[in-house]
């Protein structure tokens, strides 16, 4: 079996980690498609946000506690960066993270793609999926906010909490942009496709909009979406400021009719509904929706397997 | 009073902090122009080692016992990158030394030139002197050896200890690089110019290979250099290996002979000589030599002072 996800940061990471729980032991194959629009330059250095939280929880080596970046990590080089009054002081940059980001850099002077890295840092640890970068190309998230300003995605997210209104995401240069090697293939060739419970603006939106992607989705096999809204409430982050931004209401069903049915040219086959928005399941199912109602919450493992195998099953 | 010093790192920095000790009090001016021949990429990163051992000693915040780097340095990162088996993993990245160069990183990425960046990272401590770097062209000093190989000279340096038989230093691009702005007016400007007792080959040599500083020189008022050779002996580092390999003898007279006098188109004037080869001091005076002999052993602060006061005064 072939599975191929589309997703992004954390909550991407809960749900691969629980669709590699579920596939143990299989000869089941799982491709992960990451967001790359979060990524950035920090003093000269390549960040890969998605990627690396991925990878980390994968690994097992991500920090728990805290939700994002490695286990037992330290400030030394991010507290000297503030000194020099460098960077951008409102970014957390971990030492162990930053080992990630340097080699990264290093590796892409001398010439590799972020295809390439993608795979030499999936070597590191016997992770069990293939990572793939959406695109090979830099088209970082820009959020043009009420005066018009342009911001990076991470300064609007990290530095300012989301909470400078925004009128809009860009990917700038993405219309000429192309999938990452492999990655049309991935959907194409997999047996069930996956839209991971993901920011559908920032995390799935900038991988829908690489050109190619969606038509690899009209190609594909089958593909299932999983509500990133619970209970009518984001599971974490700050996704219904990036919904209200593009006029999408934060709800189980407004995600669902923004990426739209393939019937009728969006991007899904079925939808998983929380338990607790079943009752916006009825107008969906009238709607011609497939709509499944099922627990979402990936608190551990063994839940995130669970959801796992009935996204891939459904 | 101004005076402008021609400099690598370690000796140059020691030197310096002497000269600063010996000026404390008085309205001088003290100009360093240091070697970027060291500087290199590594994952990504500009690092300018010379520039950085001046700065930290100027700033009190080296390392005395190691004799390189930060004070209460780690390695947090460079394990990392060892383990993700990136970088140059035999080249000793400290966190805190890795602050300043994603700053400097960052910096250049924003379009500072070094000579900017040297500014801003002299501005951090009150470091009592204007540190320039001789250009802002990238030049770094490649070394060929026995089999025509190049490597970067911090790769033959730190990893091969300057083992491997050289047979040529050079800096490609130079030709076409300009004095760092300043770096002439600091120069002819002076009322002395002291060459510091750093390697005359791949410290001091760079600076003079930038086309226009030896003009620059020979419109001096004053130039005095130190002998970098004791008692026939390299004070530190392998200054040895790299003066064997373009012929020149390791003893203070060679060295005097190789930098010339600028009565014979050379650069020096006057020649600080150790006690302990005292005895070189007759041939070079008869040769028509204004030789010095001085105690040139930089054990403290208070010896380089006295160092310092005799270049500046003789």
């Amino acid at each position: 079996m072939r599975v191929t996800v589309l997703a992004g940061g954390v909550g991407g990471a809960r749900f691969v980690r629980g669709l590699r729980a579920a596939l143990e032991g299989s000869d089941a194959e799982i491709t992960v498609v990451v967001n790359t629009g979060d990524d950035l330059w920090l003093s000269g250095v390549r960040l890969q946000p998605d990627i690396d939280s991925i990878l980390y929880a994968l690994a097992g080596v991500n920090d728990t506690e805290r939700g994002w970046g490695r286990a037992g990590e330290t400030e030394r080089v991010s507290d000297e960066l503030r000194a020099w009054d460098a960077g951008w002081p409102w970014f957390t940059l971990g030492d162990l993270d930053l080992g990630t980001h340097l080699a990264r850099t290093g590796w892409l002077r001398d010439g590799l793609t972020y295809t390439q890295i993608a795979e030499r840092l999936g070597s590191r640890w016997p992770i069990g999926v293939r990572l793939l970068p959406m695109t090979d190309s830099e088209v970082d998230t820009q959020v043009v906010v009420e005066d018009g300003t342009r911001l990076h995605f991470q300064e609007w997210w990290t530095r300012h909490r989301a909470t400078v209104l925004a009128r809009a995401f860009e990917n700038p240069g993405i219309e000429s942009a192309v999938p990452a090697p492999g990655v049309v293939e991935a959907i194409t060739g997999a047996d069930v496709v996956v839209l991971a419970p993901s920011n559908p603006v920032v995390s799935i939106g900038p991988i829908l909009a690489v050109p190619g992607v969606r038509e690899a989705i009209a190609d594909a096999a089958r593909v299932v979406g999983i509500s990133p809204i619970i209970g009518g409430k984001v599971v974490r982050g700050m996704a219904d400021a990036c919904l209200t931004a593009i006029g999408v209401e934060t709800s189980a069903d407004a995600v669902a009719r923004h990426y739209g049915r393939r019937a009728d040219g969006g991007v899904l086959d079925t939808w998983l509904l929380a338990e607790e928005d079943a009752d916006l399941a009825p107008v969906l199912i009238d709607e011609g929706w497939d709509v499944r109602v099922r627990p979402l919450w990936m608190s551990d493992v063994e839940r995130a397997a669970t959801l796992a195998r009935a996204a891939i099953t459904s």
